[in-house]
């Protein structure tokens, strides 16, 4: 059985939207971060890092239980594991890594330190103008990759769209908007209405509940 | 043969290392950060997101030139591509990935960010301290991991362990100590002394002569 410890985040709903893409059974654990859980010494255990998702997958037979952090590190593992969402070899399987690094160190962190400073009090127009002018320029290189092909790593759905589509689920909660990016808005639409990922986010709101 | 598009920068510095420790003939081509070469459109069709590194390999067969970015991506490229310093299989490869994404998603934007306002004028002490506090954070993750293996990822040294090298070379230039993280300073010095380390950086230092 797989368990993901997780909450109602951008980068938890990446986990739950795979598992369900995968057609894996799996089983979701909330760490409420409200009540700073993630901060325990039990959880931290399992990832000295303090954040979620974390994925306990004891299904493995002969090597223990995995025990893993980091979203996109989950989706590559969960790719491989079953042979899905993620090319075995060939140039496109090198686009899905460098969409899914491009997320970890780009338009993720972006995307976070706007959502930080959206949520501030009293407001600070002039950092966020700042925090929003990077996710455009994030946003800016995925609509230009996306104006060419309809995913983000090529011509197949991958990794690397849900990796994306986890902060793009939130672009209204960082103040973003799509509309001066028409294939990111055409992308997303797409993404939205497949119904594994709807069925991941129910179960990830549901979190939070 | 392989054209490695780089400068004298963290990110850049992974890939000749991997390069040298792989033993792969490779050419480094200077992309001039200071003149804003990496903004020119010749550059930024290999890269939208106009950062260096950018790997170049023509020496595939059939499938024409791989063009890649993202260090991280082109590490797991070469590691691929040669079978090294990445377990094929097994409870240790998800470590590897989890290593490199808390590289790309931790780390590096919080040395990143420590960086840029070490540099500003005139100084700004309270961000700086605040900038510090998240690279000691990640730091104390990376001393809490290496207290007990070698490596960052475990007993095997992998491109985990190039990929945080790059930025933890910086130290001193984002203004940390790593005198409060003995495992870190333990793990740096070893990685510091291999020769193919040492030729990797010889050569990226030599980018910005």
């Amino acid at each position: 059985m797989i368990e993901v410890l997780a909450f109602s985040t951008p980068n938890s709903v990446k986990v739950p939207i795979a598992l369900e893409e995968m057609e894996l059974d799996y089983r979701l654990v909330p760490v409420n971060l409200r009540e700073g859980e993630q901060k325990t010494d039990a959880f931290k255990a399992m990832n000295p890092n303090a954040k979620v998702p974390v994925l306990i997958d004891r299904s493995v037979l002969g090597d223990g239980d995995v025990v893993l952090s980091e979203s996109a590190a989950i989706l590559v593992y969960l790719a491989e594991k079953t042979g899905q969402l993620l090319p075995k070899n060939g140039p496109q399987r090198g686009k899905v890594f460098e969409q899914l690094f491009f997320h970890a160190s780009g338009l993720s962190p972006a995307f976070l330190q706007a959502f930080l400073i959206a949520i501030q009090l009293p407001p600070q127009p002039e950092a966020q103008a700042r925090a929003l002018s990077e996710v455009d320029r994030a946003l800016g290189v995925l609509n230009h990759g996306l104006k060419h092909q309809r995913y983000v790593a090529g011509d197949a759905y991958s990794i690397a769209d849900i990796a994306h589509f986890g902060w793009a689920w939130r672009h209204q909660a960082v103040g973003a908007t799509l509309d001066k990016f028409p294939f990111v808005a055409r992308w997303y639409a797409e993404i939205s209405a497949r119904p594994a990922v709807a069925r991941g986010i129910a179960k990830t709101l549901a979190l939070a509940e």
